[in-house]
């Protein structure tokens, strides 16, 4: 056994190590509105549900180079987001999202996605998913002294889901064909894997 | 699209959609003491690393049949946790943990499990595992109003990686044998469905 001690190492050997162990995350494809109007659009994998009831979502989120990431931005100024759901068939597209581009850009336009724009929240999701979250910020954590990341948040207020991956409220994980996000350029698709245990009682 | 609005919806219903779409999860294998040194281990998928400076992690829990969880009772009392890496040589003993028991059981005991006390924390993490990580609880925020959910967010002191998965502080997802939480009894494993993608520059 290596021993690491987070303190000692460097940033990146942290988030290396992290990241590697951690896995596999839900990716978040987040969508909110800038004051001007502009969608902004990205996939998030520090990102999970926490609690059904009440139906919350977290997303953490950090600077880069030196200022606020657009989302983040966004989330302080309109208070909505939502949570588009990352499938094979737009896997592409995701990635299309993630690259560094100016606040001005509309990340679905550039990656060929329709917005779609929320019905209890101004902010936009992707046409093309199978599923989305509309979501309100319920608050927004600071982590580290002085802050380095942030913590969101989000109440899910709907849920917007495609016809064909669901019987009631059960999601179908054969149809849905999630991808999960693993560390540096790594990812894994789901379906291939999939298993059931039932539950000691 | 069918469309949910969740504040209409029945509990057992938001819990199945969040948990069907919100995938894969990783699982984070909880470890804590309580005040009279008993063992506690379970295992949770409403958790993730959310940040890696600083680095953090969060675990989603809630009461059971109206009183808080063990875990969450040791949380608050000791203030200090372990997260254990589930990968599929540990799958059946992670899935043994699951089963409702009593405070004054030791899963560790009855999975047949190595309780190994952190070097930082006094927690103990699983001996079997791959690798763990030692925490400290950073802040307990409560969900709802009231409260029907608490949200842990723990500071990570020192990660424990075994030596045959780690390439300097890369993990090697195909040695890791992760394995992701889906909603009822499924799960995934991963080192099928692993692939890459260069994020755009």
């Amino acid at each position: 056994m290596a021993t690491f001690t987070l303190s000692d190492l460097a940033g990146i050997d942290r988030y290396k190590l992290l990241t590697g162990l951690i896995v596999p995350r839900p990716i978040g494809w987040i969508g909110t509105v800038d004051a001007e109007g502009v969608h902004n659009l990205a996939p998030y994998s520090f990102f999970n549900c926490v609690s059904a009831t009440p139906p919350t979502v977290v997303v953490g989120t950090g600077h880069r180079s030196g200022s606020p990431k657009d989302t983040l931005s966004n989330l302080r100024e309109t208070g909505v987001f939502t949570v588009s759901i990352v499938t094979e068939g737009v896997v592409e597209a995701m990635n299309a999202t993630s690259a560094e581009v100016p606040p001005d850009v509309d990340e679905f336009a550039e990656a060929g996605l329709t917005a779609v724009v929320g019905t209890t929240v101004d902010a936009p999701y992707v046409g093309e998913a199978k599923a989305a979250l509309e979501c309100e910020v319920n608050r927004i954590v600071p982590l580290g002294d002085p802050p380095k990341s942030w913590l969101v948040i989000g109440d899910v207020r709907i849920i917007h889901v495609q016809d064909d991956i669901l019987d009631g409220t059960r999601i179908d994980p054969q149809r849905l064909e999630a991808i999960g996000r693993f560390a540096g350029s790594g990812y894994c698709t789901t379906v291939e894997g999939l298993f059931s245990l039932e539950r000691p009682t």
